[in-house]
């Protein structure tokens, strides 16, 4: 785990401690909580084209920053709560992404994706 | 943002140039397949208990910890398309949170959350 | 199809006609609307014990009915732009539901749910 | 409240009867499965184009069609669980929206949307 997300962590551990809010963080309320701040993550793209979500203005780009935010410090304090390490993880499931998605087969083909 | 996110993030641009797979990568697209992703992560506890939820076998957790990190993947990818420094967003997004809920009021509070 | 959904869908029609909303109503971006408010929906739950979301006040129960009624109106539109008529499929899946999850297997048993 | 969603209702309140799953079907799992099926509708559509996504073959229709199906079986059973007509509550939802977006402003504006 990096440095970077090990500080992290830390932070949020202290952060839900002086407030007591341990109780109130199960795995199963952090992958609730995970996906509401996901939709509103996604509100931001839903009526705008693909093309419109590749040019985003200075203020829309804050926001949409800060949502990710969100998501990736419920995934942080998820992985914290079920002691998993999460950078691990990410790489081995891109080991296995890279195994069952040959270049060959999946160059320039969506559909690939689709029945992940 | 940490080396090992940063040997992330080129990996995963290695793996989506290979398949010519930038196409389909808007970011309307990878926040819809982010948050598809916090389905099925979200899945596995829908029916759990709370307390369930904080004992898992390894045979679930395993199950878990590769659905997290296909949101992490995802979200790593959007920040690269929309060249978002992740874990900077992050550390302010946590020092707004730190303002937002002072330890005073929100302790033992989780209404505190639900009016976020 | 019965005839208040049916009436629903003919005002649902021509109040995103009057607006030219049609145009954003491709059934990718009403699918990815109908998760955004599914989110909010779930929001409202995120923090409760399941005990306490058996109970909702009067106050929280209309912001819940609400949110439930935005999913409805996007699931109903969504119908409305792929032709599918969404009472039949409901009935199918139902009887799907019935072979798949026979009374003395699943008895009490959530993981039947989980494996679904 | 039309006949056949009553009629839903009721066989949806004797299958989890036949089951004794009532145990599970708290309102926040309920909304938990509802957002948790939005997604494996939302997957259908996540690498499509939009103007794709309007073109479905009868195959990936009709799968379409069972996942909806999914969306709506668990609205009624929270509609159900939390004693909510969610036909009333949305034809008042819509009013509210018919309010809210005023025909002479929102014309051809998704924004209008955004805002939410």
């Amino acid at each position: 785990m990096s440095d970077s997300i090990q500080q992290l962590i830390q932070r949020l551990q202290q952060f839900a401690d002086a407030r007591d809010w341990g109780q109130f963080h199960s795995p199963k309320n952090l992958a609730s909580a995970l996906i509401v701040e996901a939709g509103e993550l996604l509100e931001h793209f839903q009526w705008m084209s693909e093309s419109q979500s590749r040019e985003l203005n200075e203020e829309k780009k804050q926001q949409v920053a800060y949502e990710m935010a969100d998501v990736l410090l419920y995934l942080i304090q998820l992985s914290s709560a079920l002691n998993i390490d999460l950078l691990t993880a990410a790489k081995k499931k891109m080991a296995l992404n890279e195994q069952k998605y040959p270049v060959d087969l999946a160059k320039g083909n969506s559909r690939k994706y689709s029945e992940n």
